[in-house]
């Protein structure tokens, strides 16, 4: 092949660096739209299964290989080490995408990269309870928004390609800033799983058989997120240190605010404020739908 | 027929008053179990519409009638409300069931009723996210909990009766003081709403398109309960405003102690924590789907 950048998603050899439940959906969602997949985990059983299920075409050789598109899809810690190793194992040219949760400090780690890597952040905004190849699916990726923070650096045609990977797997793009993108899933992502945790931990201390036995639908849907994976959830934090505490700050307030009218029993205002808030919610729910049958 | 206390479901005319999901899911549930169903509702054209889609056979006479068995299925405050009425509208001895959300008031109600009425509070653990007799269900209390909370004062038939009604709708019964009752649905149900408004509130502070439309499955399911019935929570809100205060300070200490954590980068304790949330959730889960399959 001609060196250089490929400017068509069935030109490139794909590498899935990552074989969980994104790396192995992608996977999965791309074969027969590309050259070839290759990938890589730390764990050698899940290469083994990749293969073995014909998720992949062959393990990537960390000691020197060829790809034309690398997807990055692990822990966020993960792939801050991974922009680091990249240039080692792949020595030339080649488009780069993340699926990391969080884009500011990744993105920055980008700009690191030799001129011949052209880098674009990515985040899926999808995702299961179950994690690892095995939950991998071909169809996680459908219907999903798919935020991409392209760098100054960003050839166009990287952005071309991973505009046509998502026709493929059937995502929409967003395209955002990496500080508005973090500050906004501070608020819709992040802030949802600890807020879940303070309603399981409250349940807890109650310590009550009754609770746990009366707890039903509505328990089980606004606890959901508590189950999910500790340590990808901590690098999250980790990364995203500072617009998560404005948005748990701004949830205690609203808590704060609705003990303070129960408290002082003044319904009028109370009524105003969840009414106000089921109409946002009621808004959204239509606005979803609506934009997912554009 | 003779005058008394029915001892038998099939034997019973029953009265059910408020035709929502609730009572219009009960109904339907209960067709071909009892002797009759009749039915009122505040809405002319709700009880219009039970007699078309023949869930009652006939509406309630308010200035006078006989029912074996009344369902109370109202909001808390239109239970209340009617504890005072109904010796009025029923003259003869009868058994009283109620749906509402709370029991400590309820049953405290239900001590002043006259002897010919045997009152039992109860309080099962099912919903929809839409409301109204076009939502009813005749399966709607399929697998769910139900709470008893007995008076002293409540006949042995009457639970009998009760036992069978659950049976017929396929629900389980959980026998509680309604102190216990209150307490714990303070923290497995009112908290959950008010947590899952905290979250839209938090969102709309933001006011940022980008977080509205990046908000995916996570933020859906964590904030499902924003949309709930202001009116009705309301309610639920002020018979329980001691329990749901209690609540309510014990979720904002685990956010404030989450934020210190994350503030003082103390990972390691945070993991501790997040562990043992997911740890108890994942029992909860189990424990839920072993009870559900007894």
């Amino acid at each position: 092949m001609e060196p250089g950048f490929r400017t068509r998603l069935s030109e490139c050899r794909v590498g899935v660096i990552g074989l969980g439940l994104m790396g192995g959906s992608m996977a999965l969602a791309l074969k027969g739209a590309c050259r070839s997949i290759t990938g890589y985990d730390i764990d050698p059983a899940t290469i083994k299964q990749a293969i073995d299920r014909g998720i992949i075409n062959r393990p990537i050789d960390l000691r020197g290989d060829e790809v034309d598109l690398a997807i990055l899809a692990a822990p966020v810690s993960a792939i801050l080490d991974w922009l680091t190793r990249i240039p080692t194992v792949f020595s030339r040219e080649f488009h780069l995408l993340d699926l990391g949760s969080t884009k500011t400090q990744i993105v920055e780690r980008m700009q690191t990269l030799p001129d011949r890597i052209s880098p674009l952040g990515g985040h899926p905004m999808c995702g299961k309870e179950t994690s690892g190849l095995s939950a991998a699916d071909s169809s996680l990726y459908r219907g999903c928004v798919f935020a991409l923070t392209p760098l100054e650096r960003t050839r166009p045609d990287t952005l071309d390609i991973i505009q046509e990977l998502l026709t493929v797997v059937h995502a929409r793009s967003l395209l955002l800033e990496p500080p508005g993108h973090d500050r906004a899933v501070a608020a819709i992502s992040h802030l949802p799983y600890l807020v879940a945790v303070a309603l399981v931990e409250t349940v807890s201390q109650f310590d009550d058989e009754a609770a746990w036995r009366l707890a039903a639908s509505g328990f089980r849907d606004t606890s959901r997120l508590a189950v999910s994976d500790v340590t990808m959830l901590l690098d999250i934090l980790k990364s995203n240190r500072a617009e998560v505490l404005k948005a748990l700050k701004s949830a205690q307030l609203s808590l704060q605010k609705t003990s303070e009218l129960i408290e002082q029993e003044d319904w009028a205002d109370l009524r105003a404020r969840l009414e106000t808030v089921r109409e946002k919610r009621l808004w959204w729910e239509n606005a979803k739908r609506a934009a997912s049958n554009e």
